[in-house]
């Protein structure tokens, strides 16, 4: 690796520290960013820090945020006795793009897999019964991703929730909007053949 | 794109200006990105600006270097009256990784294209020729890529290099090694027959 002077193997080794960012496309991003105009790459440099410093989570739902109360909690408009449960921010921002929410969010950062050490005190799930206490929530929807270790988180959070006395929800499992039967997997099938609703 | 905080819709939009990488893998590295480290983060944020702040063209052959001459114009056991011309500082990385050249090489920083307005006089094709003016070169490779701009190059610089009473030479064009015939295009096996050699 000492083809590249000193400040663009350390820029390679970092870039390449990236998800989804391997050795070679590493290379060219380097290549590239000593080619963009100075301007440009302090501005890039910088938004990074700033992110990374500015960032903090929610005090409401632990989403990602500027400030300390995140945009979605902050909005009056939003119906704030409908709380959905995700694993991550990023599934918050999917159900926002939807535009067809209007609740606010939970977000546990994970969901539960002894696998790789992650138990139900890493999430924020105290977090989570600690605000239905306080708050006069309707109903929890848990929209917990439909793999092993969701299915599990969801059941979990159902469980404590029921105990409180609060009406719990899962999103529907089933076939994907445009999907054909034949590419879907069984699961999937016989989810959407458990879940079926009246026309 | 107010899904996300300020600082977030800042970080996503730097870094889905960089090549290869759609606003979709930028959303997924940013939210990678404010869950490093915060050392991490600054030293990421660092090493993209020094690099881009501390990279100058080699004085000699417009490699990029952190110092005045590159590493390999440097390098007093490598051969200074062998040059090898190629279009951009990746290309001179890969013959480096052969391990196999001990000459030096030219940066041109792009080939002859007028279809996109790069002329001649774009390339650091004049330097070449002072270079062979001042120097005493035995000889010049011309390893351009085998693209109709780079074989204008190639034609363009040999013509010139030839004026000035110096040996030049390509790199051969044929069946890659390890390639099946078959599979193989028609102008490469028509250039690997023209350039076949003695056994």
């Amino acid at each position: 690796m000492n083809y590249y002077s000193d400040s663009i193997n350390t820029l390679i080794q970092e870039l390449s520290g990236l998800p989804g960012i391997g050795p070679k496309s590493a290379g060219r991003l380097a290549f590239h960013i000593l080619e963009m105009p100075e301007d440009r790459v302090k501005s890039l440099s910088e938004s990074i820090l700033t992110a990374r410093q500015k960032i903090r989570l929610c005090r409401e739902c632990f989403n990602l945020s500027d400030e300390e109360v995140c945009t979605v909690c902050g909005n009056p408009k939003r119906n704030h006795k409908l709380i959905m449960v995700v694993e991550e921010p990023a599934d918050l921002v999917a159900y926002e793009k939807t535009g067809q929410y209007d609740g606010v969010y939970h977000v546990l950062h994970g969901a539960v897999n002894p696998m790789i050490g992650v138990q139900p005190e890493n999430l924020k799930l105290k977090e989570l019964l600690q605000r239905l206490a306080r708050e006069d929530v309707e109903e929890v929807i848990v929209a917990t991703n439909s793999t092993v270790e969701g299915e599990a988180t969801a059941l979990l959070i159902s469980k404590y929730v029921k105990q409180a006395g609060i009406r719990v929800t899962r999103i529907a499992s089933g076939v994907p909007v445009g999907g054909a039967l034949e590419y879907v997997d069984e699961m999937t099938l016989y989810r959407a053949l458990e879940g079926r609703i009246d026309l």
